[in-house]
């Protein structure tokens, strides 16, 4: 019986010439960031559940994928079963989870602010969709420990440089701080145990509009007139949006948080080259709740989405072992990225791959021996040559091979 | 509540030195598989639970990690729940499972043969010892659809030449035929249904010797006299390994099976170095039962038990999807070569990682423009100078720094 042969749902098998892309974009993004002094870790994709669950995860807790236990621990006979008998392993939802876990782990070992990039695969039941995936790769650069903003200036000189050396021109920031929007709700009126509800409202802005947002804070039950005091002062800063110095201290945004945040802003403009664009945009939200300051999107031109994003989440490896460590993180949309390049055609150079050629006459070995000659500097084939040669060739040609020659008498000819 | 910070059992933490070792070794592989013709593919660590459950994985099988069902499709209430009504993916145990599917999916779209390389994590639940862990890296090299001896070259010429660029100079391969091994157990009276039996005793050779073979034949019933006459064999054979082309025709091993194996061995010996050395192994079994004819073993230098191994299956794609298609492979073990070359100071060279140090009274613009300047070919990372200063250089040693220097009025002192 022939089986099934398609990968599983949502995940993808890549064949040569995706490959080569997705390896280009990898080592491109872990050498800039490198280059930039964050050092690589690596993480497991096994991740306890405890740590999956209890995380500040938001939605993505409901679509972790859940391993079975082993052996004598799994018995499937006793009566009541729920998923927390039977499973006791994650695969992990994204890198930061397992990245705060490692440092709580060895903080001891590891300089402080220490500075890392992994990238890895993350894992997440949802729907497939184009460029959303149940396997994924992500890149995430992280400072852990830095409490001054120096740290989302390099954070984000760091991932601008990253996208510029993949060819990107036209880069925008978006960012925003979860004080200056909670200074602007409470503000309004509401109570502060209300800001998580309107701030998962508000994050819908970019998706279902002004009016979408406001009735559905009204039909949340908050004050109408409350709700279009709050949507009126965030169209108003969105509106002057590079005036943000003057405004915000007219809407009780401490002056602390205001110059923290004018320092990453006018930072970033003298790191970066013109094409950059670092804009204040009171709407950037981003749903994790764990975010407690900076939240910022990055934007490329041709991409309607963000192509990562983060932030600054100061609590969480307190929550893991109680104990006051800042930090700031950013993660890149691998696929996003990968998806655009492949469409727009913007990788400019991939490895030379040299065809062989050969017939059933000639001594391998020699043609062998004269590809350990040439394959110094360019990857070399030896190739059976088939009889129907145009197909054959169409067929390297999509794999990747660039170039052709033919060998004989220990010698090649180019085709 | 402090939570469990550490990783999974069996699983790892990777920090920065020990990751810049990985990806050394990660991409010399990949560069040298690459450079002899070997085309890069990815697939997903998720696999179908019936894919993996119906290989020939032997006890692989028994070991492989399952992913619980999701939403609607899991229900726990029914009655006499079995495994199979609640678990629907596996992680796969080995990169040969997911290579053969993705080639019996894509066939039409790539050369044949297809030579693969492809790295990736797998996954097994077995007890955790040094050097085997429950998630480990992989690194295998494939032919499909090649049924010369060609191919056995190919993959065995570039898996040394990997080897060899990682500074390994004393490489034995060490190879037999299952076709050989067969011939000789027929020879000795055993019926061909018992081969297989047999072959798993004899795999168990270089840990139980000789007399625990035989004990452990004879208390499986088989005929003591014949199991005496095999092991007599094969000691013989195993003591003049370099005479098989004399001997092996006395004992019925059919002289096309020697040919094809002699051509391997001396053909190898023409494409590598002097200090690789081949050489027929009649006790080299593999475990697993989809091998068909060569099967061969790597042993380093200072390494107890191989480094990898591989051999020819060529009926795997048949099983998938009902047609013929002959493959040869080689699996690099990737754990095996870190912990290797960690333990014994290979590694001769990683990034240069330069820490520029600067202090609170810097203007961290200026730090981060100087380090601009001179991130484009070394790994710069700007760094605070804390008040205990030699701690923290220690630390920064610890993590790869090997360069150190002070920024002061944009310029930079050596320390």
């Amino acid at each position: 019986m022939k089986k099934n042969t398609t990968p599983v749902r949502g995940t993808n098998d890549y064949l040569p010439q995706e490959m080569a892309i997705r390896e280009k974009v990898r080592n491109s993004i872990l050498n800039t960031c490198k280059s930039y002094g964050f050092m690589q870790i690596g993480t497991p994709i096994l991740e306890n559940i405890d740590n999956l669950l209890d995380s500040d995860g938001g939605d993505n807790l409901k679509l972790i994928f859940k391993v079975l236990k082993r052996g004598d621990k799994l018995d499937l006979t006793q009566p009541n079963l729920t998923e927390n008998d039977i499973v006791d392993i994650g695969l992990k939802y994204d890198q930061t989870v397992p990245l705060v876990r490692l440092f709580s782990n060895n903080q001891n070992l590891l300089p402080t602010p220490f500075k890392t990039v992994q990238i890895d695969s993350s894992f997440r039941a949802e729907r497939p969709q184009k460029g959303r995936f149940r396997q994924f790769t992500q890149c995430d650069i992280d400072i852990l420990g830095d409490n001054t903003c120096n740290a989302e200036i390099e954070i984000l000189t760091t991932v601008v440089k990253a996208l510029e050396n993949l060819n990107f021109k036209n880069i925008t920031i978006k960012i925003n701080d979860k004080k200056i929007i909670t200074s602007l709700i409470n503000l309004c009126g509401f109570l502060p145990e209300q800001t998580t509800n309107i701030c998962i409202s508000l994050d819908k802005l970019d998706k279902i509009g002004i009016e979408g947002v406001s009735q559905e804070l009204i039909s949340s039950g908050f004050d109408a007139q409350k709700v279009a005091q709050l949507l009126q002062t965030i169209t108003l800063l969105k509106e002057n949006n590079d005036k943000y110095c003057e405004l915000l201290p007219q809407y009780a945004v401490n002056q602390a948080v205001i110059d923290n945040f004018d320092c990453i802003l006018s930072s970033v403009r003298l790191l970066t080259s013109k094409n950059v664009n670092i804009i204040f945009d009171p709407t950037i939200i981003r749903g994790q709740n764990y975010y407690t300051g900076t939240v910022y999107e990055i934007f490329l031109d041709g991409m309607s989405s963000a192509c990562g994003g983060g932030g600054r989440y100061d609590k969480m490896i307190d929550k893991m072992i109680g104990q006051d460590v800042p930090a700031v993180g950013f993660g890149m949309g691998f696929e996003r990225i990968c998806l655009l390049l492949q469409e727009s055609n913007m990788i400019d150079s991939l490895p030379n791959n040299l065809a062989l050629m050969y017939d059933a006459n000639d001594d391998f070995v020699e043609v062998l021996k004269y590809l350990q000659t040439i394959n110094t500097n360019q990857n070399v084939s030896a190739i059976l040559t088939k009889k129907n040669f145009a197909h054959q060739l169409e067929i390297l040609k999509a794999n990747g091979f660039t170039k052709f020659c033919l060998f004989k008498d220990k010698k090649i000819k180019n085709l």
